[in-house]
């Protein structure tokens, strides 16, 4: 049997996502949280292992509707949003529109899903370009446009004018995805006060940069009747007891959160900063919690740090000769600049 | 913005599934282990909460590997079967034949991915009608082959050669899914060890039934060239770091798992006998931890069990007058039994 005359073909030219577990020393890779707020395990003291969760996760949409004030039933609860990304396709099918570089599963899933992919690529700025993705939204008519706002790699805010123009302009032909995964490291919260004006907006968020990746919950916010539409496609036990139990623990600790939040986006400015005074290094500005920063020879810094027991992401997709490291904690972020230092200075010293 | 008119109409036509929290004293409807093994809640004592899951689950493969003696890379982790079953149909696509009645969401997973369904009646011993089976293969072509066996929610194993000869009949055009969910229960271990011999068979199997409804793990096992191939559609991190650890940790355990199984088995022996001297009562002989019974008027009795709290299943789909009662623990067996006497006895006077 030849397995692959079987597989549907859009499956077929997929290459399975790399996410390998490096051993390091300092993980500044994966734009996780520094903090591990550990006791909230002591939620699941009561925990019945043995039946199924709550298939609504009532419990988990009812605080986030309070610490959102906005109705439960525009919520709908993810395994990490990833999940949420893949039943916006299942349910509104494609073309799927995105700006590149962005985050890659927009794609992956897309084409996992056998819908078609429309890239649109950002400006010098990594700002959306206005007029070449109003051109590609006449000409391919995309279902879907994915915008992650802050953007990962780049670390940027799209301009949220641009945002508006095109939440206008596909008001009736398309669903617009913000995807603000990366949001409470902005210090801005535009468009969930602008749900009731948009009819087609879609906004995604998640626990997993905040402290709480281990858990996989993502959510979506949109008007009732798109919550109720991607409602029927979701798996009936989506996000385990598990996970709905302890994230109802951390959403109680907000403020405890959002002090850690604030040493990040601090933090965020040392790293910006010290990285600014290095030669050969160009940070660019972020809004999230990682910083996207052009070398010379990316592969081989990257290469160094690894050596060294030091976990970066060198960014491959889309723009060359660019690393991402994740804010970690002080101690974390002076290693990661003395070591910079250290490797920039070998590497001109080799030439 | 009318948003129907921007979903898919596989989608469109759908109804959300559902599974409401109905409160009761005495918990049967779900197939679910009244054994609750909390202890293993200490195993995430060290668990780093801020951190992405181990994207391939490499310790979770492990401990199933050695117990199962087969090699890891013919595993696949998901959250929960559900999500193998819809990785499945995006890999292989469709149409997707199962035999009726049986577990519905291979139906509903189909539609949502908007892929043909193929329904075969099972015979009136709830068994595989081959010669229609063969001819159904034969006339749609079908990608996926689903078979729960042991069934739900008839209960019974369905015969392994009309099975293998499915399997042969198939050998070069099909998968065919073995869903092992109830198999702890049925005392038979038949299809893992014919791996080998049968390319395209694929095994699923899940922890929700012998006492982890909760986490949400499922695993199927297949050649090494199918696990290749499902695992490019699977979500990076799509079980979650809680789940993987408790499942290490249960599965440690599979000595005292193993004892809860047998008691069940037994508990399953006093319900069947039980129900079979009630009068207007036959229950079906079962291999699972659930039996189905008939009854004269499934849904009063239904709503009779509901009044005092006791929650089983009321079957709609396919078979009609059919109840199903999970089994639970001695204690609530005999109330259950009781309550059904009474019940059954109140219904006749009422004749």
């Amino acid at each position: 049997l030849n397995i692959l005359s079987l597989v549907k073909p859009t499956v077929r030219s997929l290459k399975a996502y790399e996410a390998k577990n490096v051993p390091c020393r300092i993980k500044l890779d994966a734009n996780e949280s520094p903090y591990n707020f550990h006791d909230i395990v002591s939620s699941l003291d009561n925990i019945s292992l043995n039946r199924y969760p709550d298939p609504d996760a009532e419990g988990l949409k009812k605080i986030l509707s309070e610490q959102m004030n906005i109705p439960h039933n525009t919520i709908l609860c993810g395994n990490g949003s990833d999940e949420l990304i893949s039943y916006l396709i299942m349910t509104f099918g494609g073309p799927v529109l995105f700006p590149v570089p962005t985050f890659s599963m927009y794609s992956i899933i897309a084409q996992t899903l056998g819908e078609k992919r429309v890239a649109v690529e950002l400006d010098s700025n990594f700002d959306i370009k206005l007029n070449k993705t109003i051109k590609a939204l006449d000409r391919e008519k995309p279902s879907l446009i994915f915008l992650s706002s802050p953007n990962n790699p780049t670390g940027n805010s799209f301009s949220p004018e641009r945002i508006f123009t095109i939440l206008k302009h596909t008001s009736t032909s398309a669903i617009v995805v913000v995807d603000e995964a990366y949001q409470p490291f902005s210090g801005q919260d535009i468009f969930l006060p602008q749900l009731r004006q948009f009819d087609n907006l879609v906004i995604l968020r998640t626990l997993s940069k905040i402290g709480f990746a281990s858990l996989r919950l993502g959510y979506m916010i949109a008007r009732e009747e798109i919550i109720h539409e991607v409602n029927k496609v979701r798996l009936p036990f989506n996000v385990n007891s598990l996970s709905q139990t302890l994230a109802i623990a951390a959403l109680k600790k907000s403020e405890e959160i959002n002090k850690t939040v604030d040493t990040i986006k601090k933090e965020r400015e040392f790293i910006f900063q010290s990285l600014s005074q290095i030669p050969d290094v160009t940070p660019y500005p972020s809004s999230a919690n990682f910083i996207l920063f052009r070398v010379k020879n990316a592969e081989s810094i990257f290469r160094e740090f690894l050596k060294k027991g030091i976990l970066i992401r060198n960014i491959h997709s889309g723009i060359s000769n660019c690393l991402r490291v994740t804010v970690g904690t002080a101690f974390e972020n002076k290693i990661f600049v003395n070591t910079l230092k250290e490797i920039v200075n070998n590497e001109r010293n080799k030439i």
